[in-house]
């Protein structure tokens, strides 16, 4: 378990307004919620974990999180983070994720929960996203069809990889994410690869953000290319493109994972934030 | 997906009483099942593969499965096996582990059927049963709680593999058993080990056949010596007094799975059975 303030003192206001800024981290299994964000009449992870910190803080006013990645309906996390912002600092910290996790349903675990150094956004402050997509072409194990595509043709991992190359690297990746107006699709991808593992083709995306279904798409380009039905320069050639294909077909939410969020060293968290708004607004 | 009659021809009965034999391998997520053997009223995977096959194969007579680990309530298989006898074989053997699976709910697969050799039992056949327990002291995976538990409390799994030792070979388990009129409990432990994984604290446990409850019983002997609570030489204490000991509780059910079963060569299968029958009923 993460801990990132070993103390039990209430620590001192973060800063400006007068509030205390905590850094939640946290894991759940988004088989049975409607993604993270809050929507009348369904269960999602927002409401649940607001809920229950209001519950347990006794709040005054309902918590509001602001999170670093916004999954969507059966999409899981195992290093989701999130922020909250208090008049003043709760007292035993350190009880708090069991205490939260105790009240919640089991498919949400609270790990840490710390006072966020000063300048820290869950959002903004984020260096990368880092996400894995399992699938299996062999007979699936019943105990992981909850985070894993049973995908009922074989697959050729080695060309998926050669084909996830052409995507590396900062692009507009119009062709690759579901339109919202004003805002841009340039991003820059860290890392895509694909390896086999003994239980699974696991697909690795890093990239200092996402658009809005881009990491189900660009798998759903490899697909095609591990099944045979296109060359392996096609994931590359929609991506020039720059207008949405008709033949990428986006994976199924339930095999993908947010695996980590990453955030500079302390001293650089109010930069990192200040960069970040600048380039989304462009 | 493993094949060991590749032919689409249907095979020649296996033998004695003019009926074929069919092994059949399958996997389950055992959540949401009351065990493996039928029980009027409740959901068990005996209950929902009969009633497939049976459907499938548009038998007049109900299948009647014999299964080489019969797993309780809340148990997985991974590597499970069972055996049915049919008058003549099925056409389009190949296509029946699709054809069951696509009927059964998404907490069962079948992975393959096939003729089993002559002499084969999928119960009085095996050599060995090997499963593994899967525990965890850190802030646990919302994903793999249906096959993990979490532990509370810090665990020293080097102690709990000291202690396991004690228990390894031909044994009376009777400490370890739930009692069974009329059946020994003596087996043979060929290894029981625990190590910790990246995500697991992993017990591994092989014998030719466990007593019922034994491994689970092994295990809360070892939980106790990881937690401190008693020492390393406690559990091997506790088998050599050859009587249940309150102090040992039964670990929950959720962790244990039954990961493969192992057979002989087919040459040996017919005397195999005639040995295991022998040792059962001394």
């Amino acid at each position: 378990m993460t801990t990132r303030n070993a103390s039990n003192e209430p620590a001192s206001p973060s800063g400006d307004g007068g509030f205390v800024r905590l850094r939640i981290d946290l894991a759940y299994d988004g088989t049975e919620f409607s993604g993270w964000a809050r929507q009348p009449g369904l269960r999602t992870v927002q409401q649940v974990v607001e809920d229950a910190i209001t519950t347990v803080l006794r709040l005054a006013d309902p918590a509001q999180l602001t999170v670093a990645g916004r999954t969507d309906a059966g999409v899981h996390a195992a290093g989701q983070v999130a922020h909250l912002d208090l008049p003043k600092a709760p007292e035993a910290l350190d009880a708090l994720p069991r205490r939260l996790t105790s009240l919640l349903a089991e498919d949400v675990v609270i790990r840490a929960v710390t006072v966020a150094p000063p300048g820290f956004d869950a959002r903004f402050a984020a260096l990368g996203r880092r996400y894995a997509y399992r699938l299996t072409d062999a007979s699936p194990d019943p105990l992981r069809r909850r985070d894993t595509v049973a995908w009922g043709r074989p697959l050729d991992a080695e060309a998926m990889d050669t084909a996830a190359q052409s995507l590396v690297g900062e692009h507009d990746f119009a062709a690759y994410a579901k339109p919202r107006t004003g805002a841009t699709t340039i991003r820059t991808l860290h890392e895509l690869s694909v390896r086999r593992d003994p239980d699974a083709v696991v697909v690795t995306a890093h990239a200092d953000a996402f658009c809005h279904n881009q990491v189900r798409s660009m798998v759903g380009a490899l697909l095609a290319v591990g099944e045979g039905r296109r060359p392996v320069e096609w994931p590359g050639e929609v991506l020039a493109a720059g207008v949405r294909d008709s033949a990428v077909r986006v994976a199924p939410a339930h095999g993908l994972t947010l695996v980590a969020v990453d955030y500079p060293p302390d001293s650089e968290l109010a930069t990192r934030v200040t960069q970040t708004r600048r380039r989304r607004d462009a």
